[in-house]
């Protein structure tokens, strides 16, 4: 593709307008949004009330004047549109690992002596969090190989879209799958919500998880969000009975007796300030079609693997459909990651092999991929990733 | 008390200049910081540092070049201090719900068949928790009386400052008790980190966790700590195995094996804008003598205890030592509480019939309190509280 082929597909593109709603710094293509998104304006603003209006001058009223208090529900009913379920059938809170545990043990304890299942490719914290559920309650762990069946009646932890290669699993047929045999399967979306068109009702999704930082933009380490369908809400305690979870958590009664619906698996008091920054954060999301954030996401994608190849990495490539991210193995991943840092080009390396890049449908044009892809091949060609100064040491990405 | 006699307490405060840090709102005397500290201006900048250079310019890069992986301990290492362990020994993780579940589980899980203790009157998320782990693990519950010892062997949870009376438990005391029945004592720190002079090494507790919103004024809904004594942590293995209380979360290794000490205790991603707001406003308690700081809590809180009980108030009076709070009985006291606000003053309400106002050291001075005093008694005196515009409604503080 010529610089004048992408610059025209920029031209057409419908999602170009929201650009805008983000302060990207300059000398900048981010194609990290998978590990952690860049922040929306109104994300920074809200950030800023939060701690500069609310914080200081409302102090403790602001729990009821600024609505503190309903955040977990205001910015989970944002999150119920992108994933396909009703408003009222999403809270924000805790982690992804947190809130993996509480569903995972709410499930376990509605129906004793069923075993834990996951995939052994899975990312590492759906399979820590059930081993150490496991571990607590005596409920066997079992870990899957690709294509494996679910156990009879298992609790079952699966990632629509894989961290590493960005395959997207088959929801509506998993789904399937796990009504024949008794099993629950719990999704985690955490590499999914914002950047695929998801339909969780219509495939028969009931239990699902999900990250605020990843492509929803909600702030480093912003909160979670967990979903349980309505009609599934009513049988479930979870097991981290905090008061926040409590129907009536200001009549400081000494037994605990949980709130309706999906608000039940809170557990204590949120982090406001990050809760605001992701509360804000997923206004971009307004009107927007999921279709076309999915259609780009993967048109993207495809120019930056073409390039890749072209350049000497191994691209990994998957049948069907494709998360927001590619990924390249290199045995020099590592380095080149690093060299293409120093150039600005930001993308994420995970053990042992492997370069991933994201490509979030919000922020990056056809140019940005484009101009990404030629310095990855200068990279390249000319071997920057040599420089001792992109050694391997500790890093978190 | 008279207004002069306060301002000479005042000049004589060693404590006086640390309200400087402090940016409070005009026409506010704030009694709610056992609730929801106030922002020192250091959590200020740092939250507006976080949000708008470490996010925004630095993205997905400040995890490292910001120090966003360490937060957790280097916050953990201030409150360290302020409870007197080591530096290491105390990491800043989730909620105080969320950080009592996995310490309460895994002290359950190194010695199975033990029973789970709590007192009947415990601020209710504690209790709440240990119902929540009671369900899912079978491990039996029990809810002890007044002055009733620990069961053999038991996971005993524990509120340092009772919530409502801010009466102090003898932790030295309780600890040589748990020792002869071998029990583990679980103190939740939640209102005495930051007003009381604590030492925990000194006194033989092993096991803490408390809040980082109310006098640590970290912000609304701030992480949580948890502290573990280093030879016990070794042997605990807790439940939410998240990764970032893996040993090496980078490898994405499929088995878990925890980090050493107490940094096992962490599950997921922490909310970093949170977290930093936290971190930031720690600092404050550089160089302060913590004696100091109890002292000078007492005393306002038995100045304000003589002002309402002359306003015809029931002041609930502690033996010995006390938090930073006092406590009032009044059949108004809901509206009582509501007509102070409109008088600038803000305390809280606590069903059925309790009100209470927090004394931290750092900000209030003689003269706040004495001025607080006066309002209170005219609030008292013209019978205010009886405007229908203060009658109940649902609310948070």
């Amino acid at each position: 593709m010529t610089r004048e082929e992408a610059d025209a597909l920029d031209r057409d593109d419908p999602l170009r307008g929201v650009r805008t709603a983000f302060d990207l710094p300059g000398g900048v293509l981010y194609l990290d949004g998978n590990s952690l998104g860049p922040p929306p304006r109104p994300a920074l603003a809200a950030s800023r009330a939060c701690a500069d209006e609310e914080w200081r001058s409302g102090l403790v009223r602001s729990w009821n004047e600024a609505g503190w208090i309903a955040l977990p529900k205001r910015a989970g009913a944002k999150i119920a549109r992108l994933i396909g379920v009703s408003a009222e059938d999403v809270i924000v809170c805790d982690s992804v690992s947190v809130n993996l545990f509480k569903l995972a043990g709410a499930l376990l304890a509605r129906r004793p002596g069923r075993a834990l299942a996951v995939f052994g490719d899975e990312f590492p914290t759906d399979q820590y969090v059930l081993e150490g559920l496991s571990a607590l309650t005596g409920a066997p762990l079992l870990r899957l190989r690709e294509g494996e069946t679910f156990p009879e009646r298992s609790v079952v932890v699966r990632s629509l879209v894989h961290y590493k290669t960005a395959a997207v699993a088959d929801m509506a047929a998993s789904e399937r799958t796990a009504a024949a045999c008794g099993a629950d399967l719990i999704w985690d979306l955490s590499h999914a919500t914002g950047v695929l068109a998801l339909n969780l009702s219509r495939d028969g999704a009931r239990f699902a998880v999900g990250c605020g930082y990843k492509y929803l933009n909600g702030g480093p380490g912003a909160p979670a969000f967990l979903h349980v369908r309505a009609d599934e809400a009513a049988a479930l305690r979870q097991p981290i009975a905090g008061w926040m979870g409590a129907k009536t958590p200001f009549d400081f009664s000494s037994v605990y007796e949980p709130a309706g619906g999906v608000a039940r698996f809170a557990a204590g008091t949120p982090p406001i300030l990050s809760l605001s920054a992701l509360n804000a954060a997923l206004d971009i999301f307004d009107g927007l079609d999921l279709p076309s954030l999915e259609r780009k996401a993967r048109a993207l994608g495809d120019m930056f693997l073409t390039a890749g190849e072209a350049a000497g990495l191994i691209p990994i490539r998957v049948a069907g459909r494709r998360g927001g991210h590619v990924a390249f193995r290199h045995p020099d991943g590592y380095t080149i990651v690093q060299a293409l840092i120093a150039r600005g080009v930001i993308g994420d390396f995970r053990a042992p092999d492997i370069l991933r890049f994201g490509f979030s449908p919000l922020y990056l044009s056809y140019g940005d991929v484009w101009q990404a892809g030629e310095i990855l091949q200068g990279v390249m060609a000319r071997g920057e990733f040599h420089d001792p100064a992109f050694a391997r040491r500790s890093t978190v990405t």
